[in-house]
């Protein structure tokens, strides 16, 4: 089939090359022109035949949301637009209303899979109504990995972006769960050897895992992990997960947790340790560390 | 080689048979005289060559200690003991030491693997002394998986167990990772197909593993879980965890919240959350629910 | 001086009657015409002398959003709205926008004292232009209670609403200190006396307070605190107080904890416990909880 | 009464003194002759008439093992030991016992009050026969605060110190709750007055307490803390805490985060933040920091 694709960055330019070796024509916008097949939006929808589908892979926020109003502009009743970037879940309602007061369909599809996407396959996760998820289902035949897992059709608009934050979600904790269990380890003298407990747990244990394996492939890189620094950034999917919890009053502790400890991990001097450390001196007379 | 085991229940009997299967030799004890080759310990390390291994797989704390020092009294020196119970790795320099004086070797062995052991092997992780558990080597090789994973030499005694604690550690918290996810995931509305969710995640996303293959597992027999009560118990191993953390000052939030979790949903009534109610009451009169 | 009071409920009208005890005059309205003075918006806009300072006090949300909508309607350039209500400090600066562009000033405060406040005064929090505030301030020294504490300026329109969600916050964890406290001294056999414990702490203790008095007028009702379930309400503030932090990334572990503990007293059966015990089950065979 | 006391630094010192004005006899000794009464705890034993009150106020742990052990040789048969150290509870019993084996009483008392003490009185909280109790009551009406708050007799042997431990722990949790607060209210522009804020909440609201009197305080010495480090030490009744809430299946969510937000404020490069970075590394190609 035919599909326009918005934004040719380094994840919507594996999936372009992923989808054409399926067979499949894809005609690609972006607005550096040297990734671009076409020049501009309108052109794109020139040149695609009608009825359309268009994939916007574009950041989430402001320009998925100036990306959706223009295909609303130039798209026609019966057409399909894809957001499938990194939008929060309340967006894509806001789209999808605004889409169908013109008659054009909307699907919401997560998508995981990062630089192994194009060789192993990408994870999707969509939301949307039956029959505009089967007009897009050839695409997402081509993106999934092979076999009879990958790809989910996970309830109403909003429902993939919400499947893939909470992926996201369970992963934050996931991390963490490895990341305390390695330092315990490093931590006491009589474990001789870390690393080779980690590579051990590939099989037989409860916890192997394809992030298990990762930690194994970082650790034979660098044993102690001595050349990073204990700093780790969140991408927002962790937040909206934590809000989303909060909305549905669902307790997440453990992800919450590990959300709270990559903030903690980029402060130089924590703020609210001061605080600690100055009641402790006007309490106790305990010494504390001056600057 | 030829093998003394103690302690034939579920886990011990399965592991006589898998390293039976292997060409060993293995003479069982066990207090029920159905199970056991031997009918005392005595007999048992009469019947064995000397130098001898014997492996002990009975519970941990009391039945083990009380193992550990009947055999300081019937071994010789040169003999080896394993414990491949799920004992606290703080008892394990003691037995060690105890056994040392009178010239016996003791190597401690975490054992994983619970009902999929015998097919599968055992995922091991053992401390001691190198010549000691060179001795011990062909039992390992028998029980491991096969392939290149599965067991580890993890530093000196009380090491084996230390590392299946912390093995169990991240297990708490990788369990309340899906758990939670779940939760967030059946809490809303537009997404209506929870199940399909987990299955499709077993192919191309960060998170696949094999407790993610037990949940979907779980699902297919019970879509929504429905037949369960939200109820679990622990089993020591992730309480040692927090407490090996705070001797050693390693702040573990996820894998805590964790065991907190499964604690508080043991409890039929929080008393905690009385006391809440009780000063909302206080300050507010807000409305409180009495019983 | 003269002020204009919306919404005579149980803390709009004693705040009301403080206001009146301290001489000023006060014409409230309220839905309910048994409450109110006057019988409309535009009957107390038209009795109160300009330049007018009229005082919000009605739940937050839709109904302070249409009562902030009419007086921008009705009052006249130089006018000062005061939002006393509960509002997200979000929704401050987009009242202070609305009425900016009619020339009305914008003040929001943050109110704590609930049923104490009659007698003790009212411990207030407001943001805005200084010279909006110097105009309210007769009403504020009203309201407050005694002494040199009690009110403060806490910054721009929106800080007012935001300290007092931040006292609330705070509030939250403090409320579970003690009551994590009073649990585990309930667990322990040796540990005879609880409330005379708590009873003692009020004098000479670091960690004496008023919640700490409160908590020991509930034990003097209901020692062991039998009559109430353990069953607790939030309020909202806790939840923007977390999804501040977010927007922040500022770690609340212990208000987070003590939030997510909230939620978790008022599942009747934890569905992420469900999921854990399914997954024991899968890998273990572990005896697990059925209905 | 006559007391005899043994260790006179800060604490011991100043209770010694706050004693003595309340017309008692108190002989002292210390390791330090300058502070010491008697040279010996022989001499101090000699000097007090029978039968005697002891009371040890020396470290925790070895030091005051020893001088429970040196006690039991010197005193006779209706003799008290009354240990006013910060000893951990599981201690008591076994020195309870050691001293019933010689007809000597024991009694556990944990005191709070710290440099403030000597001026307003120490809380006291005391575990012990209830006859034992009674003979050092005169001693404990001494060193409390006046009023009718502020001693109490928590239970059998190991409730004094117990009742503290958990003062303790809800003292971190407290703490931490304040801390979190004033981090957030420091994160955002609006708000232009921190200092102000805390100082306003010490009147009229919810979350007053010495504490936050304590933290207008710091904060009147050094608005922003900036002089301080954001490093908290921790002095081991939280972790006992922890560890008393495990041994009885009590989820203590706030005090631990308030224990491990100490933890972490002292580690300069976080080992579990390096895993997180090293993950995120490899699957997704994530920038992370390099050192």
């Amino acid at each position: 089939m035919e599909l326009g694709l918005i934004g040719l960055g380094k994840m919507g330019g594996n999936m372009r090359e992923r989808i054409r070796r399926a067979g499949h024509t894809v005609i690609g916008y972006d607005r550096n022109p040297d990734l671009a097949d076409v020049s501009s939006l309108q052109e794109l929808v020139t040149k695609l035949q009608g009825p359309r589908v268009v994939w916007v892979m574009v950041p989430a926020g402001a320009p998925t949301q100036a990306t959706v109003e223009e295909l609303a502009e130039l798209l026609s009743p019966g057409d399909i637009v894809v957001d499938g970037g990194n939008s929060r879940w309340t967006d894509d309602e806001k789209h999808a209303e605004l889409l169908a007061a013109k008659g054009i369909g909307f699907v919401d599809c997560g998508v995981s899979g990062g630089v192994w996407g194009l060789q192993n396959g990408y994870a999707l996760m969509y939301g949307g109504e039956a029959a505009d998820i089967a007009r897009v289902q050839p695409i997402f035949d081509a993106l999934k990995p092979e076999g009879e897992f990958g790809a989910v059709h996970a309830g109403k608009a909003g429902a993939g972006h919400f499947a893939k934050m909470v992926h996201n979600g369970i992963e934050y904790a996931m991390m963490q769960a490895y990341a305390e269990g390695w330092e315990l380890l490093e931590a006491v003298d009589s474990v001789t050897d870390v690393r080779e407990i980690f590579r051990s747990w590939k099989e037989g244990t409860v916890i192997r895992s394809w992030l298990l394996d990762l930690a194994v492939d970082a650790l034979d890189k660098d044993e102690h992990l001595g050349k990073l620094k204990g700093y780790a950034a969140d991408s927002g999917e962790g937040r909206w997960t934590v809000e989303a919890a909060i909305d549905h009053a669902v307790p997440l502790p453990a992800i919450t947790a590990s959300l709270f400890a990559r903030f903690a991990s980029r402060q130089d001097d924590s703020p609210q340790m001061k605080m600690i450390a100055a009641l402790r001196n006007e309490f106790g007379g305990h010494a504390v560390e001056s600057k």
